[in-house]
């Protein structure tokens, strides 16, 4: 199989050329580029050299060549190649946000600064985070091409913490949830910037869009398609001084039969009793996960930290009681560029195709 | 004046060392160290080689000598040498926990592990974050010899994010405050472990004792002095790939007249009315903290990063609304080593004495 | 076939874990280990949880199980295990530098502080640089079990660096050669010290065993092996604030037909003459190493970095000209835990068992 | 007094005023910037909040304001100020390389791209190494005001481990001198570039300009200066990842009465003769440099490293002889933003107007 990627040379799509080129289903990779056309990518980008040494070609080349498209563009670019795609039949897997609200416009264009320009586009397009929508993804897939839309990094790694807890209904009525996420700079893409420059991003924590960050309708679309009702959330992204990785902080307040009675006073130790709760509900997380090849939900005691997913599709999930057991706190690590980019678009890719799932996603998580 | 410092060589002393070295009122440095005692300090830390010459002594014989003390200890190690100096008169600025609970025995061994040795000395003591209790601090100092219990790291970013609303009434009624924090490696100490490993900690964001860390207490105890009652606070800490700083990013509902009328849906992009509710809480902060020389509320629209308070004691807070107008965000930046230790000591130790409160505390922030 | 790995706790184990999970011919890996015995190795690297369940054996155990045995323990340990699978048989490929010295005991012991335990093993060993010596690799493969002598990795990094130009009579007669390195943090190995604590490890530029590092006699005789005569050679070894990668800067005066003539005064900006002289060095390096799978001589005007080797097998090499026109400087880079170690010793192993050279090790560099 | 910064906003201005801010000969700091002017310089550089908030001027306005003049200029920009600066008798203390060539058009020429503007400003200049060149600086402030050229930040930490063993003749004739050095990031300085961009950054070690670095030039006149001959000497610089610091390891072939025998083979461990040689020649650098405030040869034994001098004005120096006895090996620590540039000005600063040569450089270094 030939597959195509358009926006090759950001960082996305260097890094699904990094999962694509041992993929044992891809027999050639094909590549556009906008602002290096003609040019060979091992020129641009020298750790390819020797191995990836085809020219960048016009997108609509790259489309006519492959049997699957991915697109690493910037959101709202990519519309008018997912439109050729349809046309001829081939799958289109999309990692910008252009086809993750469905048909609801209005949400996109709040929040990404403009509409969607073919909205007839939408009757092809699937939300891809294969956990929640694997058997969507099928069906789609089954009545002819899709349009696949990739997560955002930050909105799988809050969707996976949150998705037992939500579809089980453990959280408190009307409560608000909390998703506190720390990423790694890769995340903020290829283009330098003052923030993003070594002397001002090494040694710094550096949140930002506090409050109002556009990954935040993402997380809550999916939040209310696991609870059955809309769930408040709040969503507030950092900047971490390391390459890869996403750390998510979820805070969810349970619902009466989930939480421990009230305590006096406002802070105790942990205790026996707050244990067994966490026990169980840690319980619920892994049957509910039992199946799942990507999502490892760690024995509890262990901790999720971003180092043990680097490189490798998981994500990995602790269970967390806060000390008045009236909180769930769950820590979801997931690689931003992996399970947070690339590594998931591969896993829809196989999921459309009907191969297995973790086909060419295989490699151990890298310690360091 | 002579000051003594005990335990000097960790990391702690070692940051005091540093400000006292410069301070215009200290003629003299001893130090002790239990470790290292009878060896030149520079053997140890040659980065004070041909400047800090002095061989470490025993901790009485640095009591006998100096006119105020330090103890940079660990936590439980400390109280002999407090009722020594008590017994001469000597203030005592304790950097460790032993007498951040005042007379709470029982809070302190529940989540330190055993009780006060000498409750008696609870007497001398008060809890010394200058913003919240300067008074206190001076009216104990006017009585007599002081033991000054210099706060937690976190609790200081903490308390200081907090401070304005609880003690304005912005909380919701009964809701709970998560306080969400990262912090720099030194605040582990000098200990190697496997936690601060290089190979395992770089490019890692690593939450620890979720859930149930001991300086969750202190934020609590803090918490319920500014509201004036108890108030629930959540905790979690964060280790994140750098040396130095902590960012709190601090989630406290808003009550009633302090929040927006509810939305239609869950999201809900930014807005002129969300924007004006932000500032009039921006304005209550800047006006809160005039007068304090070591607080910056930023102007409206920037964001703290720990980057812009490096090597200095300043607090950095910025203020953001959450989109849906009910939670205020409040992010505080701090150094862990100067205002989340030895330079808030240094300013305690100012306070104390009737010196300017910034006195040896003048230095800029380093960029990088 | 199924490997051992014994040692296989430590970094180098846990590396060659991660190449061998993937290749194509292992169908198991057993494992040992003297501190863990009896536990599982997820339980030691979280990492690993859910894939690589196995108990961690006895050494024996592993050796009676496997086809063939890694071994990453360390120096002046494995000669027992090497012993016994010459007796059964057995292939035993050593990352330690046990075997590294041939049957020059002299040398061994004074720069690693002991002599040979079994003397007599010496004439089944090789040293398995496979640019240098891959005939005399195949040639003791087919005579029986191998003792394969793992090259270190700043011996291989200079190694490669200096093939050609020693090989090729490029180097003044006498001169002394100079490696002047610096290596990620992983090669210090598992162990937490002062040394690799984040805190003083992190922004900092430490050189260490200046002028007698113990690779410096395996450099010397790799030197000595390619030149046909001695060749002085001067190491010095940094540690660099980063995980992953070496990078040497090796510096090779050049005899008289490959410099340039004498200029007037003792500096002069780059030349057309000089460039000429330059790019004839590159083409005689890149000839040299046309044929080989894991020898990149970058394009004439890049520079080698480690980046762009990150995560493979790799050694990019480039070739500059001092201005003076009379030292060649080769940069020479790898990541140290594969074509400095773990892959090098797959590499090693798909030679002995006569497998495609780069099998298992196809995966291409991780720019991030 | 007054002084004035020109070109403020870059790296070199933002650590001119975090040390001239305290200075206690400083009343009041004016600045300017070509692409800021009109601002206030806590706008562009939020970590001055609340503490330096004047507007930045135009550089003319500066000149007039100051009774000293900063010009952190680039290349190339500053010399119609230093005119300026002239005309109006007020010392002018560059940063950049313009007058580092005395009157050596052609040197400068070849390795700047142009040549002088005003050659005859080169009778107002002085080469700013206060170790090498004290008197000079002096005779000139006692003639009028001062063109002060403050070095290089890598031939700063060239010069100061070459100068004792070039003054004493210990190096070989005819011989190559090599400087191999790393930089910390802050060195490249405030613009981003694909370079200096986080993922690309980090965990990389990378050289640059290997071979033709101008520092190049202005190392080697160093050189003949401290020889009273030419000597040849090749440079690499390296970009680590790290923010503060420069590395240099320098590499002396010594001289017949300095070396060791030849020794039997290439390669021989440390030996009591070795010993000998290197503590004989450590004294000679211990008394060289006894009564210079900031350049500390280290304890016999020790080595430098980058962690040790971090914030302050300090050079370390640490001995070390290579194995075979023919080679010094000199290290060499700088702080690039300190010694390496605005420290070393404000030492400058300290000589011209006559005041002790330490004042407000006395900041100890930072562990970090």
């Amino acid at each position: 199989m030939i597959v195509g990627i358009i926006g090759a040379t950001g960082y996305g799509g260097i890094e699904l050329i990094h999962f694509l080129s041992g993929h044992p289903k891809v027999s050639e990779i094909v590549f556009s580029s906008t602002s290096f056309e003609g040019q060979k990518i091992e020129a641009i980008y020298p750790h390819l050299f020797g191995r990836i040494s085809a020219v960048l070609l016009k997108a609509e080349d790259v489309i006519n060549k492959a049997d699957v498209v991915f697109s690493a563009l910037p959101h709202g670019a990519g519309e008018p190649f997912a439109k050729l795609c349809m046309e001829q039949g081939k799958t289109f897997i999309d990692l910008s946000a252009d086809f993750r609200f469905d048909d609801d416009n209005d949400t996109f264009a709040a929040w990404y600064g403009k509409g969607f320009v073919y909205p007839e586009l939408r009757k092809y397009s699937v939300y891809g985070l294969p956990e929640m929508n694997r058997e969507k993804i099928k069906a789609q897939a089954a009545k002819g091409p899709v349009i696949l839309a990739n997560p955002g990094c930050y909105p799988t790694s809050a969707a996976l913490g949150l998705f037992p807890a939500l579809r089980k209904s453990l959280l408190k009525e009307g409560a608000v949830v909390i998703v506190d996420s720390a990423s790694g700079v890769t995340g903020a893409g290829r283009e330098p910037t003052r923030t993003t420059h070594f002397p001002e991003c090494a040694d710094n924590m550096s949140p930002y869009k506090v409050g109002n960050h556009r990954h935040t309708p993402e997380i809550s679309r999916n939040a209310e398609a696991m609870a059955g009702k809309p769930v408040p959330v709040i969503f507030t992204p950092h900047l971490a001084p390391m390459n890869r990785g996403i750390l998510s902080t979820i805070y969810i307040p349970l619902c009466g039969e989930w939480k421990l009675p009230p305590a006096s006073g406002c802070v105790r130790p942990p205790s026996e009793e707050s244990d067994d709760l966490a026990k169980k509900i840690h319980q619920l997380y892994e049957d509910f996960y039992k199946d799942e090849l990507f999502v490892r939900v760690l024995p509890f005691g262990n901790t999720a930290v971003t180092r043990n997913v680097r490189g490798s599709n998981y994500c990995d999930i602790s269970i967390h009681l806060d000390h008045t057991g009236t909180t769930l706190i769950v820590i979801s690590a997931i690689d931003n560029m992996v399970k947070g980019a690339a590594g998931q678009a591969v896993q829809n890719m196989n999921i459309i195709m009907g191969y297995e799932e973790g086909l060419g996603l295989e490699i151990l998580p890298s310690l360091f």
